[in-house]
């Protein structure tokens, strides 16, 4: 048996962009002052709040999880709770993270089709009686695009920010692929305007390296930020090289043109997999995911020949496009899913 | 006015070494899989615990406050303290990131000239009753090199550990300048032998760009390391872009090498300020730190001339070596500082 | 309209037992040392290591969301997670403070019927990957009698703690009602002999004024556990208070008696809403409560007549007896449902 | 050798002052609502909120330790630090709780005499630089009366709170022996006036059997403070019986008169001493505490005469008296002295 290939296991999988490392080797110049105070993490922080429209706080961590977590713990008190989708990464995938960056901070997970948090059962959470035996809600947390692929418009976003802000609910974005959102025609000047407080902005899936930008609308939220990053083991000293990569990506386009490569990869499997296999799609196709029914042995088969994907919450088996993915890998896979 | 040169603000002012952004090159090839499971951070964990003699658990970080803070979690209870030296980087520069990530564990401090803690102090620290309105020491937390450069020998270190470990302390070494150490002659096989549970084996300051190895050595510890990570918001998707750079740097010898020229350097310095100024060297120089007696007035006159350094908690103006130092950029300083 | 009566709210309406007051008062001589360090602390729990026939650590605390609370804390790490009945107090009614103690730990809820944690459920659970994103059971929760008013024999309980221990995991027992089990015929001897590490021993629902048991039979978790309870907030300087009424009542034989005397008064309610009303049971009456199956119409006007019960998680009404619970108030209730 | 006697150990070795025990026992009555909802502790809340002449939201906790930390992590964030006097309670005495509750927030500790913090200590302290690898002062935590006995008049206070207020600090005011000051003739009604946001009203130490208030003057940092509460594990069910003593304490005086007898008896003490023992005092005598100067050698006969005293921090041994103290204990313990 071959080793296996992990193209489509998921977005992080892959490398590195040719853009992100070009500017990362670039910034490996001379010495600079450390701990995010260099000209290279503001180059990077002021290509964000440019390319977000928004006079906003921007620091850079190693790692999502880390970022969604911190960012909650400022948003929400740790008797309090924070409103996401059941099957929201923060809710299945970070190892409760959120529970210990908010000194035991609550998640009440809400139902929704495709990832997308469904308006009527927010307002069912909204209208619960804030009793002392419960963490009733002090913020909303959405991704975008969604774990299952899933790209919301603004008018979306806005029914669910809505009634969360009439509340007194503060709101965070997961963006960790919200280039594919970006790619899929979602406009990020919106963010601050619909009354996001903080946002992961992703930068791993969509080809750095290893960043991820937060991004702090609400400044008053922000006071010492950089302390708190710290005492969290989130400043690093080195910080350029956290920083570097958003450049190369953001200056050429890249952060979105290669997300629209990814993107248009997973179009170009669901269609594959709808034309030739058996499998029927579980989510319409809008970012970088493809979503199918596939029975276990089918699925075993599959990893058998040397592919390995995931068989997510919902039953459903993954096959996650990225930056990297190749026009022959997909047609390579669609063959294999064929013979299956 | 010349906008500021860091060369000599600390050992975290200067970039990526070559063998480090070579080997971080080669790993930016293909699909593996993430968080830590694939082939390249494997080869780099074997290449440390090899280095160490030790089948020790490794893992990858971003931050060397993290690495410590996670550490000293894991070795002592939220009720009970660590011992440190007073100047320690746990007990001075991280912004309390022990009590953050070991839910209030408390820190204990303890004097000692140089940074080294001082065997009489540390058993008067051993000796004071456990009682219960005190967080009573759980381990012992030591610095090689110290934050002063000093460079204890293995002997020296188990006059430390020896009584602390009769008292069931467990031991965390903050080795964020091992290399210095190793360097300076401390052989690195020694470090498990000696009774060490938890070491931070530094990469950033040795020429890495962002990299801190967490090595447990008491296997027993480390139940579910990866999602104890995970929580703490320091397991990285991409995680090989956190180990790459230690196989360059391991395999060339260029870990030690580098660090040997940072030492030299330091020595260099030392002797330019002895034969050339007023200015009295305040702590043996055995690493890559140069510490001196400086009136302020001749401090802020240095900066306005372009250099940027640090008054140290001691009192003392502190001069960093590190793998990039040049031999022109002493002698730059030396003139700088004997023009004053 | 009259002021709400409270007699059938909850077992924790009620005052403090004529037992529990006597040897309160009679704890309020004279000088003694602080922090549970005095004779009536000692005597206290004493009689509680003798009524389980173990020898244990026993502590008092005002809290039983506290008590259970830290003992989760000292059963699973932080990046890990109890398994408990998804309606257990634990999970529903403590405001998220197991994540607070145990510094972000998971609780992982498991389904079965009447508030006893299904053993096919809990086997899922245990055959659940251990993944790093993920957080894996470290202990099984489990409450006796349960949030419904069921008693588990000592069968049922090892036919779930047997799988637990055989994994590895830590067993705590939520023993809030633990009084009304041991007047329904469960043994308490046998808690220790199941192999339960830490039991939380109800007091202030059995008639104390307020006042929780917290047992641990496996001593190695309890290194230094008086500092623990300070660190938490949980050691009272004029402990004799907490420790007092247990005297009066275990000596007594009270804490039983009066528990039985509880059970009874479900009991006869149950027969009469049986016999007088349209209000189907919900749930087995084996303890000191009662639940039916009510209209949202009927329970507003019962409330509105003055008797305030809560409907309960799984949509059924509560009526809860106490020690104070009177025959005459159990017939004005009956005859105020018969008459809706 | 006799047990040993604890008359001057401490002010938390006495029992309950008969005030306290009358009206706890009044308030064991018939069925009331749980957590604080009750007509009893709205009593002694509104008692409270009479006597201090403010509209703040008052809580009654079970441990001193429980309620300083609760307030210090609601008046600075955990990456931040609380200035206190060195030997303060919560610096020496609470075992780590304040970085517990507030999840690694850190103590910065001020030097002064007598438990006072320095005017220009604080000042110092203030005027440090905000940088982010310490944790930088959010809040200022004062002590009425201080750990030595003394009593700060308004004036003295507001030299310290008002720099501290004008750099945006929080403030803190540990009252455990605030009825001790009250009774030295400090105005109660002044405290929220000088700025102070959050008070711990000690009851324990003044007669009470167990219970502190807590006091939030400034209503915004209380957003659903009983949810804060129990997520804590400070919101006992039967919270009547944390706030019924005070309503005796309070409505007869006695709050306040007991805590006069005490001081009476501390210095008539401190006239025994001096006239009839070689032992210098160290501290002014204002309130409830005496401290000496006292050789190890006649500590040690002291207590094995059957008197049990500590020895303090600041090298002291201290004679505390309480409500509870006689003229007879007085004169007795001074006999013992003078016959050492």
């Amino acid at each position: 048996m071959t080793a296996p290939r992990y193209d489509f296991a998921s977005d992080n999988t892959a490398g590195a962009a040719p853009e992100a490392v070009v500017s990362w080797l670039a910034a490996n110049v001379g010495f600079v002052s450390g701990y995010g105070t260099d000209p290279v993490v503001r180059r990077a922080a002021d290509l964000i709040r440019e390319r977000l429209d928004a006079d906003a706080e921007v620091r850079f961590l190693a790692s999502g999880t880390a970022a969604n977590a911190l960012a909650l713990a400022m948003l929400a008190g740790p008797h309090e709770a924070v409103l996401a989708h059941e099957h929201a990464h923060v809710c299945t995938d970070e190892t409760g993270a959120p529970g210990f960056f908010g000194a035991g901070v609550g998640l009440i997970p809400l139902a929704g089709p495709s990832g997308r948090i469904e308006p009527a059962v927010l307002e069912l959470a909204l209208a619960l009686p804030d009793v002392s035996y419960r963490q009733s809600p002090a913020a909303l947390s959405l991704t975008q695009a969604t774990e299952y692929g899933q790209v919301y418009t603004a008018d979306e976003l806005a029914r669910l920010i809505g009634p969360a802000k009439a509340q007194g609910l503060r709101v965070h974005l997961d963006g960790a692929r919200l280039a594919n959102a970006a790619a899929a025609g979602f406009e990020l000047r919106t963010i601050g305007a619909l009354g996001v407080d903080a946002l992961v902005m992703g930068g791993t899936k969509a080809g750095l390296p290893l960043s991820e930008a937060l991004v702090i609308f609400d400044r008053s939220l922000a006071r010492r930020l950089d302390a708190r990053l710290k005492h969290a083991g989130q400043l690093v000293s080195k910080a350029r090289f956290l920083a570097a990569s958003w450049i190369g990506m953001l200056e050429s386009g890249a952060w979105v043109e290669r997300s629209a490569h990814a993107n248009a990869m997973a179009a170009d499997l669901a269609a594959r997999i709808r034309a030739r296999t058996p499998y029927p799609l579980t989510h319409p196709v809008q970012a970088n995911a493809v979503f199918v029914d596939m029975p276990e042995s089918d699925l075993a088969e599959l990893r058998a020949r040397g592919w390995f994907v995931y068989r997510f919450l919902d039953g459903s088996v993954r096959f996650m496009c990225s930056w990297a993915t190749t026009p022959a890998a997909v047609e390579e896979i669609a063959a294999a899913l064929e013979a299956l």
